[in-house]
């Protein structure tokens, strides 16, 4: 028997969860089968089975990569001293984890966040898919954590109020984003780091 | 025949909206069977079909209406000279909302947010959802932009960014905010309001 390469076997992975995550965008999670998937990336049933038991571990993996994305942009602001600031961070961090997965066709807008929004649904009925979602969140929040004490050491912002609020708040606003994606297409992420930066420039900075 | 009253029949289509949302609430959009509702809501399908078709009437009347409690909370705050500040207004627009649709149980939380969360899914799948959820925003976004005008106006925000762009952003904040308590249940609203209270003392106003 032959042997294969780690390479291989990780080119073959990637080329999986692309291809599933191209039909999930297309049909829903619901309205794609396995076999869908087989035909989207030209494998057998044994190669792909050979990776993934099912849907559910699919759409798992494709999850937990976009979490790892967005934790590892996070993680890599909260080391600088004093952190980017919001606006330019969130911007930045969209763009980016957006570009890792843009649209099918030539010129089309990522499908990421028609798929976000399917997973958040399926969360409310597949437990182990909330627990990865769970996971990841924490993690983003602990980042974004340390990213709002950056700030606040810096003098940047206010030190009264709770670092993980404005932790939970700011992913809020990145999720909102996405769901805007999703139901409206064109949202230029220009329009949420404009707005941050409205927001920003209200100054109340007297303690409550 | 008897006469039945106006003040009947709204009665009458309120019980049939609550049921139906309880419903999909606790076992999701696609799991509710017609069925499920006329035994929640106690009435035979003769009497039930009479206001609403099927499913996608219900879930249409049930979003319609919770669209229009929140463009109503808005065009309110939207009329105030200056409008009161984002954090106030937001954590009073989400209490106010959710206060409307409380938890099944004595003390349960809202099922809002997971009714919201399934119902954004679905808009990917059926046009007429979408339709109403985009003009729903529309006017909830036009509010939005006559607040950040009256926060401009009132010299309490930079002038140079875009009012949509803030009044998009500041839906997106709700919008996540919604999401993360439909995805991890215990979110206070204090965080949203903290958070927004946090990023206003950055006063950054200096034009980009």
């Amino acid at each position: 028997m032959a042997r294969v390469s780690q390479e291989h076997l990780d080119a073959r992975r990637r080329q999986i969860i692309d291809g599933a995550a191209r039909c999930f965008a297309r049909n829903g999670f619901h309205a794609t089968s396995m076999q869908d998937v087989l035909k989207e990336v030209g494998l057998s049933a044994g190669a792909v089975y050979r990776y993934f038991r099912g849907k559910e571990e699919l759409i798992a993996a494709i999850v937990g990569e976009v979490l790892e994305w967005i934790q590892v942009t996070f993680e890599a602001a909260a080391e600088e001293t004093p952190p980017p600031p919001p606006d330019e961070l969130i911007g930045r961090a969209l763009t980016q984890v957006l570009g890792r997965r843009p649209g099918v066709g030539e010129g089309e807008a990522s499908y990421l966040p028609r798929l976000i929004v399917q997973v958040w649904a399926e969360t409310l009925r597949n437990e182990e898919l909330a627990e990865v979602i769970r996971q990841g969140y924490a993690k983003v929040r602990a980042a974004w954590v340390k990213i709002v004490e950056g700030y606040q050491a810096a003098g940047m912002m206010r030190g009264d109020v709770p670092a993980d609020h404005v932790a939970r708040m700011m992913i809020a606003a990145a999720q909102g984003f996405v769901a805007q994606l999703a139901l409206f297409d064109e949202v230029p992420v220009d329009a949420l780091r404009d707005g941050l930066r409205g927001l920003m420039s209200m100054g109340v900075s007297k303690p409550a």
